[in-house]
């Protein structure tokens, strides 16, 4: 069955079919280099509350990537998880309390949706910076939006923001006494992704490597579609971000005509590193995806789907949705599809869990 | 006008009509006495970045609440509510940056919504926890849902969380060098609303004095409903959380028949205050209603009315929701009805103000 589907997808247009393994490959044997510098494997804890049977079946598959690899990997189980006398997510918090607490635990992530976007966005903020493998702490998220790339380690103990002046880079490496920030899990393995393709440009620039290029992501979640447009912004894409009831456009170049930053920015004194800025958009969604280089949705709604006829020839699109969000004829318009990107996901987290051990350890020699 | 429908309102039923204004006014002298002790007025700066009437007209309100005691309120406008030539929303991270960064800034409030919920909370996050009057920031809400109620000022500083197991107070005063965590200012108005009407007992001992009590919150969000029906649960009320799609009881007596806590509250070593626990509630709205001693309703839905025939005969009804929740009719039932609790809410935040500003001082001097 899964053999035929994937016959019958490969043979639905002339555009490329980018299956994430090859991405993922790349990236495993980076993870499995780094390991085998570790003097003990790091420990993952992935906490279970729900009955979800996708929540279920992605723990069982990070389970088995860390396993392969060689992390160690302890799945509590809490809630309806561990028994149907349960509710839905009973014990999550104290599960994270306890992880959190534990120093033989490197990094935490939990299975999510469990309560609603709410309550789900407060247990988030509940698992320490120092454990968050999955980059969903506000820090991370302040210091994406800000286009702040490199902290001090300690700046993860403290509720006082990182500095958005302090710190310039001109490369991928960070400027002595910093290290990387920690990118939010999703965002980064759709960035991966299209760096693999061929979207951002090598030649130009680190920190503009998407300049040139039209981005419209559909979703604009705090999870997923609201970091994922800014990093794009900050790469130099102009990005148009789409939900259900606007569209706006995310850039970081002041010289188009739209731009007000001389208003928005405030005071000349106050300096902010170069990032995006948000502008209402007049225009349709179709009106966008006709102008768009590439087309990343996530919206979590099976009927939900980009209509291919909207689609710019030659485009590259990326699903991020569980169940697709594109037309069975994307890759007539399509140059690329990747259907999915959850098995890069996973190796992002791995690789966050193993930059988190080392922060942690810089934390403790200071 | 407003006089006529005061008077219409006065004479709907036999239940009395208790405005917030005598409670406000107990405040308002605790918060004059507060002020007079200080050598310089704190300052507080309250952040407008829609073009959105109610929320103008309420920081008018809490402008002139400031000046009438003496407190230094400036008001910082960006986007919308700067000019209609900006979007909704533009600018007002900035503002809290440079708030936050500002000495002689104590307190920051912004008035939402701006984004929606999601949005609206990576922003309540941004704002420093040592100017957070409000108390939106998930520390205090940490605090809060595992009754934490008394901290050492270092933690406002630290993201680790609040250990929940250091300090334990039988009264209403901080142990020795520690402070009063700070509360989200619209649950804890009305905490001190049903304490002024009675609600709370005196007599029973401090932390326990909802006890007997049965209270039905109407509305589960993270601002309002659900940091609600934990504090008091906290304060030994059986308390059933009420939302769109479900009912969930909330009580920290491990002895009722539904309680589970040996199998949710972890192993036995770890010890937590004793906090609310919660279970899902297989009543309808109309039978917990029945039974409840207290209702609290806070629908931001003009077209939603708690009916009059569900409630128990002489209990106590308090409307949070700016367009009112409960019939006209409702004190042929109420005994007590408080039609709105805004004028306390200012208060408390006020009183956050003057909290967060001692607390600072004391970081300075250690």
């Amino acid at each position: 069955m899964a053999s035929k589907a994937a016959t019958s997808e490969e043979s639905a247009g002339k555009g490329m079919l980018m299956k994430a393994d090859a991405i993922a490959d790349a990236f495993r044997t980076e993870v499995k280099m780094s390991l085998r510098a570790c003097t003990r494997p790091p420990k993952l804890v992935g906490i279970l509350s729900t009955s979800s049977a996708p929540s279920r079946s992605y723990a069982m598959f990070t389970k088995n990537q860390c396993e392969e690899l060689g992390v160690e990997f302890l799945l509590i189980t809490s809630g309806a998880a561990k028994s149907n006398e349960l509710g839905e997510g009973e014990g999550v918090e104290e599960a994270i309390i306890e992880a959190n607490e534990d120093e033989s635990v490197d990094g935490i992530m939990v299975y999510y949706p469990i309560f609603g976007v709410q309550q789900d966005h407060y247990l988030q903020q509940v698992i320490s910076p120092v454990k968050d493998v999955e980059g969903l702490n506000v820090k991370f998220h302040y210091n994406l939006y800000h286009n702040v790339r490199f902290i001090k380690p300690a700046s993860l103990l403290s509720t006082v923001s990182t500095p958005t002046v302090a710190i310039t880079a001109v490369s991928d490496n960070s400027p002595p006494g910093t290290v990387k920030s920690i990118l939010p899990c999703t965002p980064l393995a759709i960035v991966k992704c299209l760096e693999y393709v061929g979207v951002y440009n090598k030649i130009l620039k680190y920190g503009d490597r998407a300049y040139g290029k039209i981005i419209t992501v559909i979703n604009r979640s705090e999870v997923v579609g609201r970091p994922l447009a800014a990093l794009l912004a900050n790469d130099g894409a102009r990005v148009f971000s789409a939900d259900i009831d606007s569209i706006q456009e995310y850039t970081k170049r002041p010289s188009l005509p739209m731009s007000r930053n001389s208003e928005t920015d405030g005071p000349a004194a106050r300096r902010y590193y170069p990032h995006h800025v948000v502008h209402p958009c007049g225009q349709t969604l179709e009106a966008c995806l006709g102008v768009s280089d590439v087309v990343i949705s996530a919206v979590p709604n099976a009927s939900y789907k980009v209509p291919t006829a909207w689609l710019k020839d030659g485009c590259v699109c990326v699903n991020v949705a569980s169940e697709k969000n594109f037309e069975k004829d994307v890759r007539e318009k399509a140059s690329i599809y990747l259907p999915s990107v959850g098995k890069v996901t996973v190796l992002m987290l791995l690789r966050n869990l193993l930059r988190l051990r080392h922060y942690n350890e810089l934390l403790k020699e200071s």
